[in-house]
């Protein structure tokens, strides 16, 4: 069965993005070669990204997704209940039932499915127990407030760490896989 | 001069403690050798804890903090504005001017500091520019909710990472330097 994992760079407290967005300092210079690589990497293993309203709508904000190739033989599955359309091709917009639809989208034939983007969305997949791997690239800074990258799941979560691998510039990307009650 | 360094143990979500309280979560088996030597190895360059009102309170929940000898050739220094006495030895409660007080330590000679415990307080010093590393034990586990690690500085503070070291059972101790403004 195709996997679902979560994947996002975050600063040492946690947030994927700053109190007003920003995502400036995700961008290390020294870092640069070996995630893009490690991210290329990562594409090549997926075909199906899943994410809620919000990380859809900030894709835009940081370019035409579309345009940088983010759909590529890449099918989009955006899940919201207040969402009345959606403006990419290859892109699904679900209504209701998100954990019986990623449950579904797990169970098909295909590659892995990758779980986008912080936030509620986040919180109800670990909640149904549907993330398999948590891949975090840490960024040397504290931000103080911003997005969180882990949203409460309202449960406790077990994990296996799996993977600790040094970036340049500080970056430190640390692997975990859920271990499944 | 000495230095300060933020120590503790907290979940990947950045908690250290569980919404009610929990640390049951943080006696990983398979680390405990490991990291009971790093931190009698940790007690040994330290001579001083700073902390806050709260976790002076907490820390008499899990046992008595002098009979566990964790008064024995340490200072403690509680900062409050509220607390009207202190119950244990070697203890000096500060009321006002929380910056200025530390800063006058770290001038004194001596040992290092431990800025013990998460929260307000240790938010308040490193947006007073006072923390010059952090050092956290990863802990392979997701918690939702809880006592925060980092509390907002409300800035941005950049780390240099300084040592990533595997303790058993998947616990990750992350040592960070801040870089000073």
């Amino acid at each position: 069965m195709r996997e679902v994992f979560y994947g996002a760079a975050c600063s040492l407290d946690g947030f994927i993005a700053g109190p007003n967005g920003e995502i400036d300092w995700l961008d290390v210079a020294a870092a640069r070669d070996e995630s893009h690589r490690y991210l290329a990497d990562l594409w090549s293993t997926v075909d199906t990204l899943i994410m809620g309203r919000k990380t859809y709508e900030d894709a835009f904000t940081y370019g035409d997704p579309e345009s940088m190739g983010m759909l590529d033989g890449v099918t989009w599955y955006v899940f919201s209940r207040t969402l009345t359309g959606v403006r990419t091709k290859n892109t699904h917009l679900v209504r209701d039932g998100a954990a019986a639809r990623v449950r579904e989208l797990k169970a098909q034939p295909g590659k892995h499915i990758w779980l986008f983007g912080g936030g509620e969305f986040a919180g109800a997949m670990f909640a149904a127990d549907l993330v398999d791997e948590i891949a975090i690239n840490v960024i040397p800074v504290l931000l103080g407030s911003g997005t969180r990258l882990f949203a409460d799941p309202g449960k406790r979560v077990p994990l296996e760490h799996a993977e600790s691998r040094a970036f340049g510039g500080g970056c430190m990307l640390l692997r975990y896989r859920v271990a499944h009650s």
